[in-house]
């Protein structure tokens, strides 16, 4: 399903380079508000680009009136983990080096992104950089050991994962590399200790949802502010079908609210 | 610290009679939106009033445009368990007989009055009434047996409660009945299928986080949309710090989103 979804005409997109790697700006047309969403796309580590994710960064640009910068990390099997990381990371260090106040800035990003999102803020604090005020994931994928529940309960329930599939993309992006990792499992393994609120939306036909239940739950223990925010009976990153679906567009201007609230402090 | 919180002046307060109890009606000065906050205030089922809670009520008035009933339901000792749920299911079936539609009214509540934003949708539906349209609780007590983890990790954490206190008002309102009933454990018992979106904030910093936790495991499992919108070093209802601290204007203001969005449907 990549890629089909119309693409709000209330905002631009232009090519940009960010780490050394391609990107897209996108601003509102209508005039914007001070920050940055980092958007990450989803694609399960080894596919998408800005352009598949780019509904869902238009719509969070129209609904914030915030510019994005979708990010297009590298991908596996060509570049498996901790690539994508790597690059992330570069992306957000790049903006904090062109004098970026990371109190401006909130990572957002779908599935696979959403999980770069978790992932990236790790890496960040780990190298001693200041978090971004705010996460925002959409269905993320936070545990390449898939252990969670829902990887059993919710197959044949799930319209677009099944475990098998899962373990197929994930086996590409792992490259022979143990998922106990904090890096690669963190609603397992992850100290989310200093982090920033956390904003995490997922169905509950997701084989993923207990990637977020188990991440909310870490959260909450470490002392952060987190929104488990969940919509039943809608599947992965349901919010691509803004316009057609009230669930969708609800559960986006949540997440708008979100991003002003946290770009407000 | 009841009765002490400022309370808007953008809103209209003029005292009513339903169901056969005192209640107030909470209008905004300026133009109302259709819809009705059916209000159940806090105070452990054996204090507080419509007034003591009124600083809630009116900023979710004020901020929705919607009016608010907040309702004197019959309190412990004198009237324990289920006297205040059979008192809340009466209102409500009050205000159906008289031709307000479901759809159009939404529970809210903190503490104990969170607890009966659930407890009387549980009646209403077993007393084969429609539900409302959303559920929102502050901090709702949801289990009498009193076996949430945080009960213990929290002891000491928590500024406003101990276990030892929350027994002496638990058994006024328990008189001596078993605490494992749905209508008094629902966190730990309540089938909560058929339920309308629920809303449920709560701190880090309570005893009763797990009894929101908990609920929320429950509603995910019965396919019912449900936010757990956690604000980490925060006390008992911290909404009421509005105009003081930016969490609780935060948090009103996701509450009241929540609400448009449910009486828009």
């Amino acid at each position: 399903m990549m890629g089909t979804f119309p693409v709000s005409d209330e905002v631009t997109q232009v090519p940009i380079e960010l780490a050394g790697r391609p990107a897209v700006l996108v601003e509102p047309k209508s005039a914007a508000r001070a920050g940055t969403i980092l958007y990450f796309h989803g694609g399960s580590f080894s596919l998408g680009s800005p352009q598949t994710a780019m509904c869902l960064t238009a719509e969070l640009v129209r609904r914030t009136s915030v510019r994005a910068i979708s990010f297009d990390y590298r991908l596996a099997p060509e570049h498996p983990f901790p690539a994508g990381i790597e690059d992330c990371l570069a992306a957000y260090r790049s903006l904090l080096d062109d004098g970026v106040d990371p109190a401006s800035v909130v990572f957002a990003g779908d599935s696979a992104g959403g999980g770069l999102t978790v992932t990236t803020s790790l890496s960040a604090r780990d190298a001693g950089l200041p978090l971004p005020a705010a996460l925002i994931a959409f269905s993320p994928g936070l545990d390449h050991t898939r252990s969670g529940a829902t990887m059993i309960t919710k197959e044949g329930v799930d319209p677009f994962f099944t475990l098998g599939g899962m373990g197929h993309t994930g086996a590409m992006y792992l490259a022979g590399q143990n998922p106990d990792h904090p890096l690669l499992a963190p609603a397992v393994h992850a100290d989310l200790c200093g982090f920033p609120p956390l904003l995490l939306q997922v169905g509950t036909n997701e084989l993923l949802l207990d990637d977020s239940v188990r991440l909310a739950a870490r959260a909450r223990d470490a002392g952060v502010d987190v929104i488990l925010d969940i919509t039943a009976d809608v599947p992965h990153v349901f919010q691509v079908f803004t316009g057609t679906l009230d669930e969708a567009d609800y559960a986006l201007d949540r997440a708008a609210l979100f991003v002003a609230q946290h770009l407000a402090k």
